[in-house]
């Protein structure tokens, strides 16, 4: 509607009802983001594959539901993070085509699966890093990025990490989830030369401080090349590597 | 077990049974590391585009001068980073074509200039943050990728930042360089979609703690789709947004 | 009464009952600030707008309701903050007047509405900052400010800030809420040169650290002109805003 | 020359050159903020009285020198703070009339001299504190506004802060500034209702942590009403108590 | 019965039995703990005024009322620190004479009621603080030492501080309870000259970081004269007062 | 170039001049990785005396008595570390010889018993510790080595430790468990020179912040020879302390 | 004078030249503080044994000199902390009689040399410590207290501490010094039931973070009756331990 | 002498000149440590390999050279650790044999070279760790071990550490050395099951925060059997490495 206005404003001056200086003189107090801020956000919707997102936390089942069904008319697919099965329920009793990854903690209406020919490669060091692990791939995949997960190969067992290698080879870029010590970001690092999104997680006890100890092992690595992510933030590595895996898309 | 099959292979080879090529690829095949390491570190050549680098601190001006000149040997280009003007003149007594950077802090020997069609943009908040942006700038240029400066564009000044706008649009992969409380890098990534390396600088007093308060401003932004490295790794942004910028050139 | 018994020993000097140097004395023993710290208090009263607060957490429901039946004799408007519904109805059992500002977690009884003419814009950054955005807007408006409520500002949408610009700048003082990483503090401070009171939030995760994020992020703006409270301290907030919009106002 | 080529398209269409849908067109691409943000900065200007600032950490003397000059073009009065003894007198062979503020290690341009008629009380607790008060006080003069100093009045002699109430009374808008364990800021808080700007200064050895002991004091006192800036963050202090104290000039 | 032992060898040694140097030999090889040690424990019981202290956390109710028991058979006096009404329900089963405090949640038997002269006053901010000063003072009196309670007396409202000077003056050691920002040690210590106990409490939020401020507020207070024991610990503050308060006894 | 060679032996055993076994020995001493990773793995078993390790947390009941029936398959002892007893139920439910360890809360299948000559002493400070211990214990008995437990000699009442020393001079290796400042492994440190890993418990409370505090105290030891484990790592300091003990077993 | 004013006013009444509600509101009038604080300087000079203290760090030397002399008009002893060799210089040019205690880092005029029949023991761990440890060794000596030194006791090599347990027993209140991870205090604390107050230094390095690691430890002894002042704060100990040493003297 | 002493009085016993009570009560009083704890002293010298250690920081060099020559006296074996060049000409000035271990930092006299069958290997991640490497070395060798250094294996460049996989099995226990992320120790740790002793260095910058990123990567680490010392704490290693190593040597 903001350009109608300013069509109205210049058909006015083509119809001399404006003098160009009236002209000049609106559109300088025109708000001057709606020219071309929404741009910003139809741009954004595009890059991102169509898809929309909700962060839960801090909101009540009412709002995700109304925010994710407002969501569901713009944009073919609509994933609501860090969800319990409670939301999912009440999405779903609106949305039919809701389902539910639960692993993930993602609600997701994934109505486009077309995915990328590039892959993105998430490791994950333990059995209790797989939740975040999950959050990154459904993320990912739903954007539209192809994923393949290489999990429990954590470096106390580090022969199951090479035996993995060639899969990790074929990969564009990497997501590595850690808790612990986070180690497994800079041996991955050590390995291959692919840009490598690292993930710590809260996994650990004790001097591990809820990740602190991933997250400083992963910003210091010895091996560059390495991108940190919020302790446990699945999603944000999901975005990012989506991002970087697209580059790889576009000709 | 292993050894047994292999035993059995040599033994096949030696009656005939198989060939040599078939028996070599077999080994190829068998548990990845059983070819050897060294060719994941020619893959690192190959993929760092022929660049090889010396990280300065804690080596003696002498190490610093026999590691470049070795390296200087078997890559194309060499870096030297953190390296103050003493390291360059050293280096140059010996290597004459290596210049110094420096803002950059960098000594290099840049003999294949050859630059990636890509572009990262490397946005800087402060003046005082130019040292780490440089780094990321120059180490970014010699491993090959073309690489535009868009300094002073801090959040207190915003508008300078919105004036560039054209500009950062037309990068494949951003790196966003800030100190004080870092928020430069969660208003780009409020504006665009493209992968964002983010270098938070130590530049500040009090309770920056010298880096720590835009490390974590970075590390929790609401934007998402950024990569965090160390507090001043410039080194390592301009190492990881290379390797994400070679993803839009191969093909 | 203390006036009382210095009065009655100036008459008692006056009628000779007792000697200048007794009454020195007993004034020299006397409790000083008897004499005039009581004052402090009522021109606290005075200046706050009438208007006194309770802090429940740590204090039994019937602490609360006692303490709130006092000042509600003496004080026109009286808030309870930190409130849970609880507290509001054993309040209401006592004082029918009392209302539940539900998103502000405060108790009020609101009898003098006379507000300022003067403007507090309370800007908070996402929909999870509320509860602390509405405890300094229902704080100041009951203390006597007139509020407006610029909610869902933050920078991942930084358009959405930008089309508020006209509002914010009729405001004589602004109140920033932010959790995450609190950039929008700065964002703000760059654009307008009004007194800011930036109020840090616990949203976040990780290296969130509970509001540590963006209570150094808002510390060290790189904007001027913005003084920071507590994290989640929307309170304090609003009683500082108040203050400063009350400057405004007398003449 | 933005608002010069709007204006000649407007001429051209208003002259048919151009059709309304061609301009909205060329308006949608031009940079938006060519026609508005300019003026954030000249705004910038007149609400801060009319004065430039330069913080010299991380610049050169030339750097400060030449940017200084640029100001002093622009502005009446201009300040360059954190600066050594070396910064003035580079400042000064170019621009004699440039000042030192040598206990507030400020350089300074100051040309209009006019005072608001509202006083900023300065109070300082210790005599190691002075630097950061006269930072605070310098630049809060030299941006327009009356200042008054307190200083030597920390709780360990709470007999010569009361001495000064009168004095305290008089003023519009407190800054208090104290390292140790900064409980000058919640004494002042306790018996004042006026905005308080608190600095923490970094004065303190051991678990003072270098002023984190006084800053999370100053965030966290009892007394309501308290903005806190940065450790050691004179300046800042006083660029918000001066946007304070214009409150109540402005008539 | 070790000195029993020894006593048998001495009297062989007398009698001609063992030479000196076989009681030598058996001498050095005997555990010497045995001779010394073991008057450590009656010494420590006669100077704590015979009062023996149970720690209840980490301890099963079975546990609490086992070792309760044993205390009080050695004992006159027996205090259960941290204890919930369950533990004293169980306790007072076994040893109807014992005592619940509830708001020091401490389970006592009080048989030896006798108290100092000397006088611990117990100062405490906050209405929040009163659980930690109500352990340090039933502590106390329990061990023996004559206590006075002066409550609320937060610097917020200085006055009220100032107006039990005299009774603080009463004082031969002060324990000063804060929670918050902890200035109440600074302002008493900055009146009085005694000896001073702090304990922070971890009455707060958010940048109190659970009595961390408060913590360091009394380690870096400008008062001298302050010991600081651990957060909340009422126990140990109430022990070093009533050690401190003896010594004013003895005579 | 290592295909080449590895193609050049091949070529030589295909043609005679190199046998089998002199090849496969090439192979071998050819960089180490070649013969292969899994006998790492069963290297491993033999050297921890035949026993199989899970960690609970972060696995459901399920996963965990799948793992521990496939363990239980291939290795005599199992244990299964911070497993509640519904843990213990369920794997009971399918391995009956398996038994709970209520206090180190550690589910166990203990088929080989045969234990070190050397002993392990573990030292706990406090009774509150026990649970730390325990699993330290536990851990170390049923990898294989003689435990013995001297537990509540916590430095306040240091004669108990001293009275202990005869048995302390008896093991080979020590385990020392302490929470609260965790000075137990400093004086423990200064009484004897065997090999010590220290373990702080996050028993305490306040500035204690759940073991920082006897973490730091036991990194920070003024004696020599102390090895530290993460907080509450009981079952780590098992581990390490068995490996110690199985070097003076071996010949 | 400020007597004489009132007594003025007091005799004017008695004369019937002022009524007595005249003399109130004078009174009222009347800076409070006139009338009884500074009665709390002399009171604290009595009781600190008429000595005066000066805090050097941050003041010039010029500064220090003046407030020697100064005080050492009022006052017949007066210490200068943390003190230079060039600060003693300047000051011995001015007071001949002034000394240098140059382990201590005290510049002091020591003219009442009285000393207090009880006794402070001051112990320290390391000859690292002792810095600290003679600064609070002279601070009481030359407040007036009877002070013994018992040096290099650290729990390292624990006998060299039992060895001086008469020595201590003769002590009426202990001053523990150490740095490294501070355990000196708790065994101490474990040893005797007097008043002990803990100083942690900022001796040793990594981990121990300049002195946190003690400072945590002495905070979380399992010994009770340890009062602890900051990091280094010899002074602070000596002040304490001077005043509940003269608890014990004063009858 | 102490002994002579008892000797007498049992003596004087045995000659009827003290009766068993006089004696009895002469032992009590007697300081117990004066039996037994010289005892350790001579113990520690003989399982320290007859070595003798002096901490330099914080020690003059008189002090370390007087030290010295004692130490000498008594042990054959003395080192002084954190010694600079000019601390070693002091001492050799003194005992020519006295030699300096550069990298170490260490001044030896190293006269019994006789070393252990078992070999500590100790490995090194990056060129910057060598001092803190070598200070291991260093001390395990002149305490008397063999010792073998495994330097430069960084797991950047992992392949370089596989390559030392047969020389790290010979060893009897590791100790690994790394900065940066202080990943080595865990990829070690899941290599080997022998004991390993980490040890972090402050090698690296920003959110390393010297040391302790690695710190905090060893404590977590997912690899069992790792005993932390403190940060750079090489000399702390080498002990406890020696007396493990020691274990496997004594039959």
């Amino acid at each position: 509607m903001d350009k109608e206005m300013i069509l109205n404003w210049l058909h006015e001056l083509a119809q001399g009802q404006l003098s160009p200086d009236e002209v000049l003189k609106k559109l300088a107090d025109f708000p001057y983001q709606d020219l071309g801020f929404a741009n910003i956000d139809s741009h954004r919707n595009l890059r991102n594959g169509n898809s929309e997102v909700i962060y839960c936390p801090g909101k009540s089942v009412d709002q995700i539901v109304q925010i994710f069904r407002a969501l569901a008319e713009k944009s073919q697919n609509v994933i609501a993070t860090r969800a319990g099965r409670r939301v999912f329920q009440a999405v779903q009793s609106q949305i039919p085509d809701a389902e539910y990854y639960q692993a993930a903690r993602i609600v997701a209406l994934w109505r486009n699966r077309k995915l990328t020919r590039g892959i993105i490669g998430v490791l994950a060091a333990g059995t209790a890093d797989l939740n975040v692990a999950e959050e990154a791939c459904t993320t990912a995949e739903i954007m539209g990025s192809k994923v393949i997960k290489i999990y429990d190969v954590g470096v106390a067992g580090i022969h199951r990490l090479f035996d993995k290698r060639e899969l990790i080879e074929q990969c564009r870029v990497l997501i590595v989830v850690a808790g612990m010590e986070g180690a497994l970001a800079s041996v991955v690092g050590g390995l291959v030369d692919k840009p490598i999104v690292a993930v710590p997680t809260s996994i650990g006890y004790g001097s591990n401080f809820k990740g602190v100890a991933p997250l400083l092992s992963m910003l210091n690595s010895c091996a560059s090349g390495i991108g940190v992510v919020n302790i446990d933030n699945g999603f944000g590595a999901g975005v990012l590597a989506h991002r970087i895996n697209l580059l790889g898309e576009i000709k």
